[in-house]
């Protein structure tokens, strides 16, 4: 019994767990600003080459993607975000709990491209309909792929010209980052858009998301948002030593790499058996195309993943997710019982 | 140097700490549906010796807080709180944020008595003003003082009559209910109020608080309002395994014991030296008054607390907290400086 | 210089501004508790031929459409309308501004099928998407389609079955009611939704749009969100005295059967000279694709109508739009005009 | 029988009702882009001397508070308020329900002081309590009274230290204006606040208010909010006419004026005869408190008016409140009747 269900299976790293342990009976003052915050705030700008960017630690990242969007617009704003993004499917409607409403736009590959950006503020053209103001994107994307330097880029060029903001949902950054495709640094990510945010839960964390605001207009009063929507925790420390210990070295970078290395073996794997894939993805999630008998037999074997979508009667799309803490002789049996099985 | 701040200075009880190093690496599914919170929902219900609540794991208290509140309501119910309620005071507006009006009405020692609920109902008479719907309590109050089963049975009744929900934030449940003046038990509150909350932040968890509903009408669709809210957490077994440590046997009721015996002790010492309090607490939070320059060779000996009120030219109202984690050498060095100071 | 841009260019039915004169001195009481609302609303539940749903005045569509929308669902719940709704394109965001998603689907020249309505439920399968909770429909559509009895009732059934409400738009009811193709009443329509509005502003008043709730569990302390969106005005007779015009004879159906007879007439022209239309409209607005030289004639004629989309380079889709007011001697003379141009 | 309700018992001016008739066949554009729209802007703008000003015309005053407040503040931001301001009692959480706070002070007479302002400012210390951000104040206030020039000059100041905005619900604001107390002048207002609205629904329209933003950083995007809360009227003429008339000429400070005149007659007569107020009313209501026998004769005369609040066993505090319609005959009746009963 394995699980490829997703990257939040597992508790956190063990360096994680040890700081944590260390730190204990230390006392703090709460709600984020004690010392270890302030550290994990530094070492992320170092890691950035950025000293005048906010960092905010914050639980989850439906609690950062609407704190942040919510603190950015005012009420008559929109957002434009791909029909696969998270905001718009898996969030129960965060985003308009809080007043917005999210233009989807279909993209491509879950990417927003600067096409589809101009072409959502072309068809809104006046007070009667909402105003285009945010565009919400998300590196790695919900479909696994990733943003080139290139297209960031464009996107970012796009977005200045026509007075719009760039978020990206970063939950999963790390593996973003690590890809081997990935041409973007840290510190271009923060020159292109106007906030983001670094994954930590999905990355190795037991809760935490960091999120970097780079634009001076959206930084005053931001903790008050935060506080407002419950994201405050009274025991700031338990994020502070969390991205600490992610940001002190390189742990954060080695514990995406190791997810990606093992999502590319098994989507190696697949591809060498003849499987079709939803796309080739470079990073830690991947979408096989698989006989529906294939995939019962998976089961009965218990390995647990999610189903996607019914492609015809005979397949379906499954979803992969690998992490720091996956096996690799567990990706090795796996691999082994799909080759027995394909 | 001693911080007397608040209840959430340091971080976990070990013996949580130890259940999450344990259990690290056994995969379970995300977003609270994994054993580790359904055993902990369990062994809730079972002191409560209710089977038929329902129970939800939620990160921290302004968020169960605004998710209760603002799913229970429709748009034009208000909240009838005290004046000193922390969520009239002290949470940035969340429950305006939700769309939500709320009542204050001045109260005894942080309480409510059913004739201020009775006032609020008589004062809104119709569709021009808000119609109050819910009555929000906490205990521990946030001036140290707890219900008795009289007042809130009184209180529960006055509800029932008058068509009102009646919901307890238990932020310090525990230190209430392990005080030598309660005479309520988790079965008490769970049959005399509509919900209410166990606060495990600031009784030995790194975070979370246990949302109980009681009656029937408010159970549905209620994960729906969290993962709305953003606090339905990836890794919910964070919550889960927090939970499972602090109701598996008394862990939670010692730690709010030792709590309010380190507050019983000082303040003990405090009525010894004659200074004056805000009230008699029963529970670990403590209000003396103190000359300024008392305070201030305090704060020369670097004890930490917090200010509360200027109440004279000469003299100043502080806080004084105790959690699980006080020392009791600590608190007896403490009250060997007040002796020196006072 | 005609314009057939909307049916709201011109001010009120003679008949409406009479009764406004007549009436204007007599006191009354505020907020639409007076005689003239009340005479109204039991004049529409006659039409309706029921006794039991309750009617409530409302300046605008926009309005009603959000306070119904708003009150009717919890904070969770998301309405399912058509890609061409008036809620998705042209209200500024009015929905998710009161916390909803708008699902939109594509359905079929501005309708919505059964099939769309299963297909949005099924894609909305746990509580990390917004539960679908109400349908929302126009009739006439802001295409110029009407709903046949047939439809409307497959798709209240599918509602039922869905455990969904279904709401109707009627700002161009009194169209859709009138239209040759119409085999509805306002006694089906009651029995089929579970609240609709009958549009005034579009058909003879000033203002003024009465909602009609036909379920039960949905009337309670309706008044009050009526009042906390701002729309109870306090010269509620203002809106009762039209209502009570409109509809203590046939006078709102004789309006909307002129704007119909309108319409037909210049569709039918633009048929007979070979014009190609978006669709047959049945009600009074029509939609002909004309090449973009006989649109820039027209407006050199001092012709005024909206421009809906560009269709190819020489081609362009304009709306046309008549209503009570639309003068026959206008009309021919329009139709006389195409003549030459086309 | 006569009626002292309120100031919008009967319809409009006769003056305003015979411009609706007159202009009612011309053909506008619709949602306030038509001339009368435009004019009245203009002739309202002139009026105040100043042409910077943004001038909106929205139909009610309960709409104007929620859209204007909506709009000026970001989430976290909060309004201070009287106790007894309209928004805080008698809008049905209005404005809480588009997100804020409101922080009610008891100020003196239905109005706030320089003291009031900073008493709210300096108890709102941090991130885990609103910010308070807008001051709200009525002119004239709810309970009759109205604003010096040195009182609002005070008022502006300390909101411009405090980096406050500063609001006038103007709902009566032509009483104010024309009150033998006043020495504020349109103009003065604009200088002062950041935006105020002239009050058109109780000063003899219809329906209306003219909402006027002075402060530059205000004015951006103003159309998006009033059609987002459904308050862009599709006739928008309706109001562009009846403001039009209003500022014409004199119209509007004439029809005050004569309400002021015969609530000051009504308050005379009263004080003649030993009747105790709850403050000498400069303008069109006032309070008398009156003995419980007393009222219920001038009931069984079929006098109407609002009652306000039991004083003691045997008096009760009402409202009397005149307006442009109100007639110079029933005023002198009504003051014989109260000499025959007191």
């Amino acid at each position: 019994m394995y699980s490829f269900r997703n990257d939040y299976s597992e508790g956190a790293h063990p360096q994680i767990l040890r700081a944590l342990i260390e730190t204990n009976l230390e006392q703090t003052v709460g709600y984020g600003e004690d010392r270890f915050c302030q550290e994990a705030a530094e070492l992320i700008k170092r890691k950035i080459s950025r000293g005048d960017v906010d960092v905010h630690l914050i639980p989850g990242g439906t609690q950062t993607n609407l704190i942040a969007i919510s603190a950015f617009l005012r009420p008559h704003e929109a957002v434009i975000a791909p029909l696969t993004g998270h905001i718009e499917v898996h969030e129960t409607g965060a985003i308009e709990a809080t007043g917005h409403k999210i233009i989807s736009m279909s993209g491509r590959e879950g990417k927003l491209y600067p096409s589809d950006v101009r072409q959502a503020v072309e068809a809104h053209t006046d007070e009667h309909m909402v105003k285009p103001r945010l565009v919400y994107i998300s590196n790695a994307t919900e479909v696994g792929s990733i943003y080139t330097k290139d297209e960031l880029k464009a996107l970012s060029e796009t977005c200045r010209a026509l007075g719009l903001l760039l978020f990206m949902d970063g939950a999963r950054l790390g593996s973003a980052l690590t890809s081997d495709k990935n041409d973007l640094t840290l510190g271009d990510i923060a020159s292109l858009v106007d906030a983001f945010y670094i994954g930590g839960t999905k990355n190795g964390a037991l809760i935490g998301e960091a999120l970097v605001i780079c634009t001076e207009s959206l930084k005053a009063d931001f903790r008050f948002h935060i506080k407002q929507k419950g994201a405050l925790l009274a025991k700031g420390r338990l994020l502070g030593i969390q991205f600490t210990e992610l940001f002190r070295g390189n742990l954060f970078f080695e514990l995406a790499r190791h997810a990606n290395a093992m999502a590319t073996k098994i989507q190696g794997a697949l591809i060498a058996l003849g499987c079709p894939l939803l796309l080739h993805s470079p990073s830690n999630q991947i979408f096989p195309i698989l006989p529906n008998q294939v995939i019962a037999e998976l089961v009965a074997k218990e390995y647990s993943f999610e189903v996607q979508k019914r492609m015809d009667d005979d397949h379906t799309m499954i979803r992969l997710v690998t992490s720091w803490a996956t096996r690799e002789d567990a990706v090795d049996e796996f691999i082994a019982d799909l080759k027995k099985l394909l």
